[in-house]
């Protein structure tokens, strides 16, 4: 299951920080490592710092973009230092995320995505998420390393994977439904939207109409048989006459 | 009593794990840093690394010897990535280490020894120790790096030192939204219905439709804001020519 998490950094400044990243995902039996659009790399830097994890840096995949990091996965978890506006379920806290998440990886990789050691993430790419992810710290200067979030993330998960016993989950059990993954998820949304601008709900922009809604949706986690019946809705609403 | 952790740091050869240490620290409220004979101190690199905990930096004591750093302290836990032969009591995780230490803080400083990026603590220095402690780590390479370990720690130490207000939440919070009564829920059931009847959408019975969308929205938990906003889909939805 560990290697079903996917640790995607988003165009990452320091090459160390890379290579101490595969080092705190290695230490805890994760090696999947996307880079995208990293600044420098190859790197002595990075190659230095991975110490014993430089199998995790050569087998890393170098994208252009976010989408491609995440079009297979079945959740995308986005780290903020911040919460935004944007109606986004949110987990406080790194062993909730991993709690919730744990199930998911049955289906498909999570991916937890990492922003610039400056400036985070995009409100863009926040919006590729389906979740996000704030690690409670210090009010008072609670900006993490960028390894270091990722070693805390990586830590929790792998005590996860050898905690004996009772899945004691709160959560009920949805055993047999198969999940829709990122790029499933990305043609239901573009659907919304145009279903959306068809019906005439998207003349009020101030109103995030269509944020609600994607975050409604997200909070579902609607299976593949629902996102079919979503889109059955979404076909029979672009029939509609606008308002 | 966070100020009350003490972290130990026994030799550090590279000052750039120093720095990375004490914002380990500070991100997580711990201030409490004494350095046994590092081998650069002070040293620009622990500055830069430490980014916004220099503080943390400028106040920590520099002392000879292992002894002079804990002579106060109630309890003293030693960070070994192999166990000793000697029969010193060991926490196995960092969470139960907290769990049991964390009473002990009401009576004075706790502190946490981690020895060399290399070689650990010396057999020597683990006899000053009152308990040993052992963070799981892959088997295949187990070797967290220095200031990676002080994060978990420190990460462990905040979680316990917040959990009396948090906690409960394997739920992604949604504070300050009114969520709608069951009567509002009731009418949302009846308009539902009535806008996929008026779609097409109910003509076979086996498929279940209705009952799917009505599981998909139950689970979705949405506010009365967010119910609002899919009446309104379900009122353009009516206006649909059906199938």
């Amino acid at each position: 299951m560990l290697d079903r998490i996917r640790i995607v950094l988003v165009q990452t400044f320091h090459p160390g920080n890379i290579g101490a990243s595969a080092r705190a995902m290695k230490t805890m039996g994760l090696s999947d490592l996307v880079l995208v659009n990293p600044r420098q790399f190859p790197d002595e830097e990075a190659t230095r710092l991975a110490a014993g994890a430089t199998d995790v840096i050569d087998g890393c995949r170098v994208v252009e973009s976010l989408s491609d990091a995440i079009a297979d996965c079945v959740q995308v978890i986005g780290a903020s230092a911040r919460l935004r506006s944007l109606p986004l379920p949110c987990y406080h806290g790194v062993e909730p995320m991993i709690e919730a998440s744990w199930p998911r990886l049955a289906d498909g990789p999570v991916a937890m995505v990492f922003g610039r050691e400056r400036y985070g993430l995009t409100n863009e790419e926040i919006g590729h998420c389906t979740h996000q992810l704030n690690i409670p710290a210090n009010p008072d200067y609670g900006i993490l390393n960028l390894s270091q979030a990722v070693q805390i993330v990586a830590y929790e998960a792998f005590k996860r994977h050898t905690r004996e016993a009772s899945d004691a989950a709160s959560r009920t059990s949805r055993a047999g439904e198969a999940y829709p993954n990122i790029e499933q998820l990305a043609h239901f949304h573009d659907h919304l939207h145009r279903a959306l601008t068809s019906a005439g709900f998207l003349n009020q922009p101030h109103a995030k109409t269509e944020a609600h809604l994607k975050a409604l949706f997200a909070r579902a986690e609607p299976s593949r048989k629902e996102l079919s019946i979503l889109r059955g809705v979404l076909n029979a609403l672009e029939r509609s006459d606008p308002t």
